[in-house]
C-alpha cells in the first residue's frame, strides 16, 4: 500500500477568493489530500484576523472532502515536512505572478527536495481577481458578489459596515 | 480502490535535456504513472526523426519506473482523454515562458476540464538550457555535456560528424 | 461643427475571433467611425485569403452600424491619413503583447503625430484566445464554438474537411 | 446631437510629469472633454497634499482647453458614472506597468461596463519617469528640470529648501 | 604592463541602426578595443549581405579609434577567446528582451568563463527601433532618417527602389 | 598614460548575498578598480547598520585586490563623479528586474552622461538568491549557509538567537 499523497496549498488568504478557490478545487483532483496552510506574515497588517481567515476557508471548502485548513507562522517547508507533503501548489495568474513563485519554489527546493512546487493557472474569469483588489473595492462599497465565496462578501459588508461607524 | 493518477507530459524533445530529466523526475513522484508524449508539430522541421526522439527519451528515462513514451498528433486533450489523465505537465523556467503557457493550459482546459495543467519550476541550473540553443552550440562543436543525458550528447556529435561529412 | 473622429483597427484578422469582436465593439463607442483595416503581410502565407478575411469580418460586424472594413499593404500611417484617423486602436491580452505594441505605437507617432496608438484590453474571458491557437484547434477537429463568431466557425470546419479530403 | 464624449484620466499626480502631460495631450484629441482625476489613496502619505496636487494640475494644464481637473476619494466608476464618461485613460511605459493595468481595467469593467479602459503609450522620452523616482533625484537635488513642468519643478526645490532648513 | 581589455558587441547588424551604435558608443568608453562581429545566421536570410552590413558598420564607426568590424560564422565564444576578449557587449531595449539575453549570457559563461557578458540599456530615444522594424518602414517607404546612421538610410533607399523596380 | 578605469557597483546589501559576490568577481576583471557602494535607503529599516553592513563587505571581498567599500546617502551620479567612474555595475536576475533597472540607467545617464550602466547577470545557481528572501529564510531559522558568505550567515545566526532572546 502506497502512502497518500498530500500537497499543501500556502497563502495568506485575506480573503479567499473565487480565484483561490478554483485552484483549489482543481488540485483536489490531484492529491489524497490538501492542507490549506495560512501564512501568518508578521511585515503586514491583515484585514482578517488568523482566527477570521480560518473560518471564512473551513465555511468555503466545506464541499471539498480531502480537504482541511490550518495556520503556520515559520518555514513553510517545515509544515510540509510534517505533512510529509509530496507538493506545494501555487496558483498562477499572469506572467508577472512567476518571477516571485519561481524564487520561492527554488528556495524551497532547495531547503526541502521532497516536495515539488506546482503553479496552477487560475481560471481567466478571475485573472483580474487578488484578496487586495476585492477588498479596495468592497470597503468602497463596490459590489464583488461573484469573486468571493458568499460568507467572504457577508464579513466584507461587516467590515465595511463597522468602518462607516453603521454598526 | 481508486483509479490510478496519470499525468500527460507533452513536448517536442527534440532532443530531451536535462531540464526536461529534471521535470520529469519531479513529477513521477506526484503520479502513479507519466506519460511523455511527444508531438508532431507539422510546422517544424526537427534534428531528430519522431523514432530518434522517441529512442532517445526511452534510453534517458529507463530508471524511472513508472514512466512511458509515446508519439501524437492530434489534440493534446484526445491523448489526455485516452489515458484518463488528471493532469498536463509543462516545465517553466522564466516569466517569459509563462504566457504562451496559460494560453494553452486555458484552451485545453475549455476543451477537456478534466485534466489540470500544472507547471513545474526547472532547476535553476537548467534555466538557460533549451532543446534550441543545446542543438545551435552542438552542431558548431561547442560542449553540452552535463545539459543533455549522455545518449544525446552522443547522438549530437553523430548529427555534426554527419553534416561536416567526417561520416 | 467637429470632424468626425475616426479610428483605425489594424490586424491580420485570419480569422477574427470573438477577443477582436470585443476590442471592436467597445472601440465603436468611442468614435464616430471605426475602420477595421485587414493587413496584408507578405512575410506569412494567411489560412483564409484576403477576400475570405474581409467577407468573414463584413458578416461578423454588421450589426455594428459605424464599422467599415476594407485591406491595405501599404504603411499603416498612410491609411491613417487618408481616413484622417485619430486614433489606431490594438488589443492587449497580456504583458506579453505590450512591448512589440509599444514599439509599433512609437513608430507610428513618429511617422504620423497625429493618430494616437490606443490600447484596449480584451475580455478576460477571451485572453487566452489568438488566430494562431484558434486555427491549430479547430484543424485538428477541436471545438472553437464560443470563441469565434459562427461564420468562422462554418469556414474553419470547411478548411479542415477540405484538407482532409472530405469535401 | 449626440452626447459630448468625456473622458477620465485617474491618477496620484504626486507631482504630475512631462509623462502625464505627453499623455493626456494626446488624449485630449480624442475626447470632447477630459476630466483629470486626482486619487486620495489613504494607504500612502504624498509629498504633495490633494490641493497643492490639483493646484500644480491646473497650472500645468491651463493651456488645454477641453481638461478639467477634481479629486476623488471612493470607486474611480462611480465618479466615471457621474460623467457619464465613456472611457478611463491610463498611460503606459513598459510591460511592468501592464499586468495592473490590465487587472484595474477588468475589475472597472466589471463594475461599470459603459467606461471602456484605454491605455495610451508614454513618449519614449519619458519612459523612464515616474513621480516616485522624480521625488526622489529632485529631493536629493538633482536636477528635474525637462521631467516635469515648470511649476511642479519650483514646487519640489521648494520642499526640499524647506525639507533642508534653508527656508 | 596590463593587458589591452577587449570587448566584443554581436549582432546580425541587418542593417546596423542608431540604437546599436549608441550601445556601442558608450561600449568604447569601456575597454581599450571594441570588436563589432557581424553574426551570419545560417536559419535567417538577411536583407543585406555580410559584406554590405561589414561596409555599412564600417563607415558607421569610422570616427570611433577603438573599434573594428568582422564576421563570424562559429560559436561566439571562440571569436571571445581568439581576441581574449573579457566582455561580450549586448543592448537591452526592454524586459521582453531580457531573457533570451540571460539564456546566451549563462551558456556563454559555461562555455567560456573569461569573457563577462554585459547588458547596455539603450538611449529610451531609440528604445522603439529595432533592425526588423526600420527595414519594414523603409521597404514601404517610411521615413527612418534619425534611426539609422546616413549610410544605412542611402542603401535602404536603394533597396527599395530595386524591389520597385525603378533602378 | 591612460585613467584608471573605476566601476561603482551600489546597493543596498542588506545583507550582502553570493549572487552579490559573483556579480563583484566579474565585474573586477573589466575595472582597474570597483567601489562598492552602500546605499542608505531612508524609507526602509534595515535589518543590518550601516556599520554592520560595510563590515560585512568588507570581510567579505577581502581577497578582492580592486575593491572597496563605501556608504553614499545623496545621488548616486554625485558619487559617480567624484570617483570619476566610466560605469554603473547591477546585477540582474531575471526579466522582472529589468525595467526598474533601466529607469534608474535612463535617469543617471541623464544626470551624469560619463558613466554608463552595465547589467551583469547573476550565476543561474544564484538567481532565486535576494538578500530579503535570504532574510526571511535566516529569521525563521532555515539553512542559507551556501547562499550568503559565512560572516553573513553568522551574522544572520545572531540575529535570530538575539530575536529569539537566547542571547
Amino acid at each position: 500500500m502506497t502512502e497518500p499523497r498530500v500537497g499543501i496549498y500556502p497563502g495568506s488568504f485575506d480573503p479567499v477568493t473565487n480565484g483561490h478557490l478554483d485552484v483549489l478545487r482543481r488540485a483536489c483532483r490531484l492529491f489524497d489530500r490538501v492542507v490549506v496552510a495560512v501564512l501568518q506574515n508578521p511585515a503586514k497588517t491583515p484585514l482578517f484576523t488568523r482566527e477570521e481567515r480560518l473560518a471564512l476557508l473551513a465555511e468555503s471548502t466545506k464541499e471539498l472532502p480531502n480537504v482541511s485548513v490550518e495556520s503556520f507562522d515559520g518555514l513553510l517547508v517545515e509544515l510540509a515536512a510534517r505533512h510529509r507533503a509530496c507538493a506545494v501548489i501555487r496558483g498562477v495568474r499572469a506572467a508577472g505572478d512567476l518571477e516571485s513563485e519561481l524564487r520561492m519554489a527554488q528556495m524551497n527546493r532547495r531547503l526541502y527536495e521532497d516536495a515539488v512546487t506546482i503553479l496552477v493557472p487560475t481560471d481567466p474569469a478571475y485573472a483580474f481577481v487578488s484578496s487586495t483588489l476585492v477588498k479596495e473595492v468592497a470597503l468602497f462599497g463596490g459590489d464583488v458578489s461573484g469573486l468571493v465565496p458568499p460568507p467572504v462578501a457577508r464579513a466584507l459588508a461587516q467590515k465595511r459596515a463597522r468602518r462607516e461607524g453603521v454598526v
